[in-house]
């Protein structure tokens, strides 16, 4: 059967797989969950064995398992290694979901006529790397497999791919591959297919400021003792300067500048600033002087709070001068940075920008490195070739702002330069309540995928 | 029988009582302790009942009630208006106590070789005010009540005590009385007991910054968008100048400035900033330039970020960029400062210091007035004889951070200067885990109560 009518003729079961595996809370951040990303794991595994892989096995790490699965058609044929993680983001604030996350629902919005898959995970990264499982099967079912296949579907992408990185390293031989696809990245929209060229690195940390040893009460000793709250509201905002700079010393030595001849490519890409604040109901955009948005998330690093908490958080008043205050700060990296220098930088600028009227503890959770992805390989021309037959369209490339730390991995571990071919879109709300992701994505992703590994066999016979 | 004699035979129901008093949770500032707050007005009616007030009652008002109780002994003898809240602080955070707040323990401190009641509430203020339903029992049974006693114990002095104001005003004639007695600050120590000759003034502010619509994914837009975390910080910080100054327009317009005189004198109040900072193992004070310790919980007004909150506070990372931020902010007044003219300063400057990528909501939470208590009163001298009677030492005048707010309003509305017999300590943690209340403490300050009567009667006669 060819390939678009046995994807349309099993849409149904392809759809209702992918709602199974949602329905599994599988939050790689939060150890309640443990026993359920176990559960992920589990059915990832007999996925890829439904689907007719030759072997699959649970990988067991230090952390959550690696889920691996291979199909060898022909020793001689080039191979693809497809990775994505099974794992996903808590889902708080669980108050802001218009339907339960771990409950999926299809519903219809204005950007997906056709419905879209409403759940944590349902384009990060549950949804896309399934695409991947459901093409391999129609490929294998139609005799269309052209290339050799191997899975590497982990645990712990949302917490650092630590165990990740060590199981690379001690495997090269079991993943040697002549490229790595992974679909975990936007594309600009339906209309204007794109395949990611750039992605920044990541370092997060947590920041603990204490000031006295217990709270206090704030009549008695409010103006006599360092507040932490105030603390570390002055010392988050001196990370900035007036021109949202980052002022942490040597910030900035590694990132890569480029010329005007990149910028102004790289702005060409459609981008409506109007409609952008629209879409986030807000007046302006805001970042750093001397930059455009494009520029700002794509070849820019960025120093950001993503959660802060310290004193009484309760309903109405309470007059306490707490002992502590916390926050947790991520930065965005861009080559060449490097997430463990930036990290050792952060440290060592932010204990020594506190007042001696407190103590500064300060965590690094996990880092990545940013990557850039070359445009003349094989790799790259299969999926733009990939993109013109599923859309009728050339592909754009984009630099995106957030990060897989596994690519620069591969790059320097197993010497690939991964192809980030996703389908999801900006709006899909992950790593936010109500995520989710389109069926028209989902289908024609899995289409797209498919049609990747012809012309990648292609390419690979030139 | 004489006093002290009575005191120590019922020394052990005075304190059953407290602690059955001590075991209701009357958080007024939480709406799911609703029910307790008025059970604790009904305990404090029929303890009144109890110690042999000719009436109590429980006045409702527009939120919890005020319980009123009388004895008239004399209508030619002075009349002693007590003034006291059942109400508490919230107990959070909860796993920082080491017994439950609600369930009081007795335990030995180093401060307490004789033991202290551990509870939310033991000091602030149900073991203070308990005191003088106590001591009215005692010269009761003992014939020696010489003044005429009202009781005024409310229910929301840690909401604002909003409703109180209302109540006064309505009931200038039935709250007709010579001296406003209140327990509920702090003295020096036992060995130096003090009085409380000023109070702070309070406005509390609660401010929400809100950027983009929805949470955002940190990597895909950071850099882009304003983050309200960091904003706030920014906003925040921006409140304090480099030597600690507030910087809102107009803040200092009002207030009081003192000559070296009386600058000299407060300073001579025993206090060891060495002992004070080893307490709270900081190894630096911190204020505002040009002030002592004592002057800046005394005579100087401050601002204290009470709690702050925004995007992901769970376990592990999560990069989000949130959509909103919010904090509680409240100043320490002093005189002549209004605290509804801070409170318009403060929402008038916050909101213009706002960057306009970000919406600002700023909504004040309650306030109060500062107060200042002078010390050629009758009250002040017979609270000077009666600590000299108990203690064999002359009180030391004190100013203290803390705000009651309603004690500007008994000067204002009923003409009366409130009489600051405080028997807490500093260390007690009030509005903080571990509150505790010395039973020495407790039962010299019936003690000094029933005495303050005995020289309040004297006083007048003269």
């Amino acid at each position: 059967m060819p390939l678009k009518q046995y994807i349309e003729a099993n849409s149904e079961r392809f759809l209702g797989e992918l709602l199974e595996l949602l329905k599994i809370p599988s939050v790689s951040a939060d150890p309640a969950y443990r026993k359920e990303v176990f559960n992920a794991a589990e059915y990832v595994k007999k996925s890829l064995e439904e689907a007719g892989v030759d072997k699959a096995e649970i990988c067991q790490t230090a952390g959550y398992p690696i889920v691996y699965g291979e199909k060898i058609v022909d020793v001689r044929a080039p191979t693809v290694l497809v990775y994505g993680h099974y794992d996903v983001q808590p889902a708080d604030p669980l108050e802001l979901w218009d339907s339960p996350p771990f409950e999926p629902v299809i519903k219809k919005t204005g950007l997906h006529p056709n419905g879209a898959i409403f759940a944590r995970g349902a384009a990060d990264d549950k949804g896309q790397f399934f695409m991947h499982v459901k093409a391999f099967e129609a490929m294998l079912a139609g005799g269309e497999l052209s290339c050799n296949v191997k899975f590497m579907i982990e645990g712990e992408e949302e917490v650092g791919s630590e165990n990740l990185d060590i199981f690379v390293r001690a495997n090269k031989e079991k993943l040697a591959a002549d490229v790595v696809l992974i679909s975990d990245t936007s594309m600009i929209s339906l209309e204007h297919p794109s395949v990611t060229v750039g992605l920044r690195g990541l370092a997060y940390m947590q920041v603990e400021v204490t000031g006295p040893d217990k709270d206090l009460h704030s009549g008695t000793f409010g103006g006599s003792v360092a507040n932490p709250i105030n603390v570390l509201c002055k010392m988050i905002a001196s990370l900035h300067d007036e021109n949202n700079h980052i002022t942490i010393p040597g910030f900035y030595d590694q990132v890569r500048e480029y010329g005007k001849e990149y910028r102004d490519k790289l702005n060409q890409a459609p981008f409506d600033e109007g409609e952008f604040k629209r879409k986030l109901d807000i007046k302006e955009t805001y970042g750093e002087k001397g930059y455009t948005t494009i520029e700002r998330v794509g070849i820019r690093p960025t120093l950001d709070v993503n959660g802060i908490w310290g004193g009484y958080i309760g309903e109405g008043a309470k007059t306490v001068l707490p002992s502590k205050a916390s926050a947790k700060i991520s930065m965005r990296l861009v080559p060449d940075q490097d997430h463990r220098s930036i990290a050792r930088l952060f440290e060592n600028h932010f204990k020594s920008i506190a007042p001696p009227a407190v103590k500064v503890k300060v965590v690094p959770h996990h880092g990545g490195q940013a990557a850039v992805v070359p445009t003349d390989s094989h790799g790259y021309r299969a999926a733009e070739a990939a993109i013109m037959d599923a859309f009728g369209k050339k592909a754009i490339p984009t630099r995106e702002g957030g990060s897989i730390p596994i690519t620069a991995l591969f790059q320097k571990v197993l010497g690939l330069d991964p192809i980030l071919l996703g389908f999801g879109l900006d709006t899909d709300a992950i790593h936010s309540p109500n995520e989710h992701y389109g069926l028209d994505n989902y289908f024609k992703g899995i289409e797209t995928i498919a049609l990747f590994f012809k012309h990648f066999q292609l390419q690979h016979k030139k």
